[in-house]
């Protein structure tokens, strides 16, 4: 497959986290010659919070998770994560699979089994071999590394064409605390919860209540606000973990939060730069709107708007396109002091074509990888930024063709 | 440009409509040697009925239909399309192109301005050259034929492939009563009042406001029922004009009611078959929703879902997708009762795949033309069925390159 041109140069070098370590292997649940699962462990003490997706159709190792976050967080901790195929849709025989990889992974490790999360990624509506899974698990166990973060994130992916990973470190009071994260992602993104999955380590020490708040809250600017094709999959999962050993408290410390953001934001605009059959990055910023849950409808109108994707793809200056997205979009909006721009340029103000607008210009600057739609409704305070990409030719190749 | 495989095989001998003539001709608006422009001319006391786009960005055109209708009917009316400008987003220079063509077709006429309706589909946000309409009204009011419908058909298409009409014919009393009509529209389809262009006449006498109460309301169940991409054009127009000329009343007929019905809906199916790039019809029905809302929200949610869409196209029985759509929806919905069967396949029940689930079979059925995609919420009696098309190659060659 190849590499989409809007990857990251290379994957960034993951620090380790005091308190994690890692392991993938080849199960062969579908895909051959790669790795496809992998399992992580995790200190007693380590705090986890987590977000899942809302769909009523989730699958069975969400609604697990769901039922484990916030439990007794004394004990070490277990995540153990299959491509391949997603156990949604597998009714009793799904409930099983989660079950029989659980108690495997508590047997071999000794993490009890409320502490184990697990997430499947890939097709739906297909049993889980999970007897593939558990033959692995004392391989896994016996291959942990505290480096294995990256190799981590090489098994989670499924039509991913680069593994995401983004890191950072915050000095508080003199002490270093470091964050490492990885995701997969590429298609039937439109979070509504979280993405796909996103794992996302720290060595810093908070409790479980105060990190999932911190986690909850930016979940809804990072993650919550990136679509590729406004598709909601069945599986999105986040967890954050902190195992607390490099014993910095950070409650209540907002450069933690802001730093935790930066790493959700990193891998949420990597999902985007994945985007099946993307060719271009696009930052979709609506400000100017009554409320920011309007300017959020009308971003999320543009950037799902299969004619506005189409006409970046074509590298075409279609602005009309974004009117009709607004106009769509269920917002409040006055025709007359709407004002769009691409980039710099603006393009439409008061209702109208710019006086000095240039196809020239704006047809040039269509022809960068990384865009910026612009919109003010002219109207009120609320905004939104939402990210998404185009919608090519390779997105359709590779839908027409893969079962996922 | 390729007809879609899905067109009809000929266009329908349409009955001439006492009480209305129509004339086409090539102004040149955008498009060149094709016919652009149509005037449809109606005797007076034809009762006009219509609902258009809620968009807040809706064309000038629009607006201003939107303020004649339900007017005094006595005078005699006209209607004025062009091709290849929708007029929409072009300011103050759009009302006036409005009056302009509005004044002319008055003058040339002698049809009261306030019975004038226009419209405008095309590219959005660039001025409408009016003067190139209002130099051939002479000539349209000179070309006026009573068998004119076919070439109108014609003159509104823009990214069509084929034109579309549709007619039937009761008896009421033993009097024939006639109904004719035609529309446009291939992309932008996912009407929020009415669909593109649609102009249905009828030599039935009935009075304004009875004929507005058929119109809305099988409106929701024939164009608001159809989906080809989720974008919501800013010109969606349905006018509906009944001249009366039979004699026969047909005010509370129930039979005049369906036949109207089976006119939109024969050309709502039309638009659907004319998508961008489509290769296939699908029929999603949903029945067993908590209510009909939600049955409508999980039946939209399929026909709009890429991933369905593209499955279709690449005739994979992915049911998976059927699931995401279902889930991601907002319905209430209880994974362990939905049903899912493709044509007469049950492929999903009870939360999973289905018992005699045979993969051969239903990717045998995926290669036919026509699909329909059925789910049983198994929770209530809530219904509803829409009509989509598959999102093919074809789809982003036609919007990558095409400035509408």
């Amino acid at each position: 497959m190849t590499i989409s041109p809007l990857a990251p140069a290379s994957f960034p070098d993951l620090p380790v986290i005091d308190g994690v370590t890692f392991a993938a292997a080849q199960a062969g649940v579908k895909y051959k010659n790669r790795t496809d699962v992998m399992l992580a462990l995790l200190d007693a003490g380590t705090a986890i919070a987590g977000v899942f997706t809302r769909s009523a159709t989730r699958s069975a190792p969400v609604l697990d998770c769901q039922t484990k976050l916030g439990g007794d967080p004394t004990g070490p901790a277990a995540i153990l994560v299959n491509s391949g195929n997603s156990n949604a849709f597998t009714g009793g025989a799904g409930v099983a699979s989660v079950a029989a990889v659980t108690s495997a992974v508590s047997s071999e490790t000794g993490v009890p089994e409320t502490r184990v999360f697990t997430a499947s990624t890939g097709v739906i509506g297909e049993p889980l071999p999970h007897d593939r899974i558990v033959a692995k698990i004392a391989e896994l166990k016996a291959g942990q590394s505290a480096d294995g973060l990256a190799d981590a994130a090489k098994a989670i992916m499924t039509t991913d064409t680069f593994p995401k990973g983004s890191a950072t470190e915050i000095e508080v009071g003199g002490e270093k605390v470091r964050i490492a994260g990885i995701a997969k992602g590429s298609g039937m993104i439109a979070p509504d919860m979280a993405t796909m999955l996103v794992y996302i380590f720290t060595d810093a020490k908070i409790d479980q209540s105060a990190l999932q708040a911190i986690v909850s809250e930016r979940n809804d600017q990072t993650f919550n606000c990136i679509t590729v094709d406004s598709d909601t999959s069945t599986s999105d999962s986040l967890i954050v973990a902190a195992t607390g050993k490099s014993g910095v408290d950070v409650t209540g410390n907002a450069d933690f939060a802001e730093a935790v953001h930066s790493v959700m934001l990193d891998l949420a605009h990597q999902v985007v730069r994945d985007g099946e059959g993307a060719t271009k990055f696009v930052t979709v910023s609506v400000e100017g709107a009554q409320t920011d849950a309007d300017a959020r409808r009308v971003a999320l109108s543009i950037a799902n708007s299969p004619l506005v994707k189409t006409a970046v793809a074509g590298e075409d200056a279609n602005w009309g396109r974004v009117v009709m997205a607004i106009g769509k979009s269920g917002a409040v909006a006055d025709r007359d002091r709407i004002s769009i721009r691409f980039g710099d340029i603006t393009v439409a103000q008061n209702g109208w074509r710019a006086p000095d607008y240039s196809e020239e210009a704006t047809s040039a600057y269509m022809k960068n990888a990384e865009l910026e739609i612009g919109v003010d409704l002219g109207i009120g305070a609320g905004s939104s930024t939402v990210w998404t990409c185009d919608l090519t030719h390779g997105y359709i190749s590779i839908n027409a063709d893969y079962r996922s």
